[in-house]
């Protein structure tokens, strides 16, 4: 198969969430017009991202649920376990190294590493914290995640791509700099409150309409 | 000042992390270069961004940081509190609720609401757990930061609206549907951790080529 769209994927990484919950209330056919209602897209951008990987669909049946969710996983490379460690054990690392969410999608956090000699030794979210600079590749980590802040996320970057990390989630509000090819993908929080923030300051009053809701575009 | 657009918001958010940043380390001045290098944008498009809200630089002198970045925490909304509830107990939004990140940005983090009762009335991130069911417009709360699972998202963003919230943060891996003109943000960390597997399942091995880094387009 060929590589497809980061927009593609994300979209197919929307519809892998829906269909994680219909399975979980046991329905086991889906039209692409539900999964289309339900992340606010076409049905026939539904139908032409599903094309992309194969026939699943039957024309007036839907797609069928388990089948069609097991191929976004293989496709999203969720059927198989990630090596991940987590750099910064503040509020947001610890949580993160908690998180059941990223286990369950295939990522296990084996080690929590941070700067500060208060936070080495103690155990924060299930894990021993460890000093940042016994970060290596002996690990063999795979992904690295960075929860530190601004100021120190482009040094830890370089000790992950050092310790021979292929990717690398970063919760810093700070564009890494990494080699060509390198995988990075921002969670930029701060980013996002000072975006609501600015709309907020500068829009008018909503008022609730209770059922006059409708989609945002 | 005319509304500016999105992306321009984001671009500023960085800068403004950037002038966070160069303030702490007692620079007085900045150039439009640094502040371009920092972001990897061009010293034009800083240049071009910057003059969006009034003349702040000085030809061959750059921008005074402490001048700018009141500018532009002012523009994002910055400089005044914004009274904010948290809906979902677990690892994330204990870890938001105590997250000082949040207040630093003018987001005071009131109450923390859970639909679990053997969490409510327990203390977590500081704050005692409240039943989401208490919900309501007597709060006045103007921000609704969502951490629940994505199934519980929509129901406690309808509660979010009903109770008068302008503006919501939602962590939850899932659309929201909200009356037209609410302010919503996503902060995706689902899609970016399956967007990042995609890329790993069928990337090329890295290698790390220490100075031979170079930035991300």
């Amino acid at each position: 198969m060929s590589r497809i769209s980061e927009p593609t994927v994300r979209r197919l990484s929307h519809y892998y969430r829906v269909l994680e919950e219909v399975a979980a209330e046991g329905r086991r056919m889906i039209s692409s017009a539900l999964l289309a209602e339900r992340e606010g897209v076409t049905s026939a951008q539904v139908r032409k991202d599903l094309s992309a990987f194969g026939t699943f669909g039957r024309r007036g049946l839907g797609y069928p649920v388990e089948h069609l969710r097991g191929g976004i996983r293989a496709l999203l490379g969720l059927d198989r376990r990630w090596r991940t460690c987590v750099v910064g054990a503040g509020h947001i690392g610890t949580a993160l190294a908690g998180y059941r969410g990223f286990a369950d999608q295939g990522f296990d956090i084996q080690a929590l590493f941070d700067a500060d000699p208060d936070r080495v030794g103690r155990t924060l979210g299930g894990l021993v914290v460890r000093a940042v600079t016994q970060l290596s590749a002996r690990d063999g980590f795979e992904i690295g995640v960075i929860a530190t802040p601004a100021r120190a996320a482009q040094e830890v970057a370089d000790a992950l791509v050092a310790a021979g990390v292929a990717g690398i989630l970063n919760f810093a509000p700070r564009k890494l700099h990494v080699p060509e090819g390198m995988a990075v993908r921002d969670v930029d929080m701060t980013m996002e409150f000072e975006s609501l923030s600015y709309a907020l300051s500068h829009a008018r009053p909503v008022r609730p309409r209770p059922g006059r809701d409708r989609a945002r575009a």
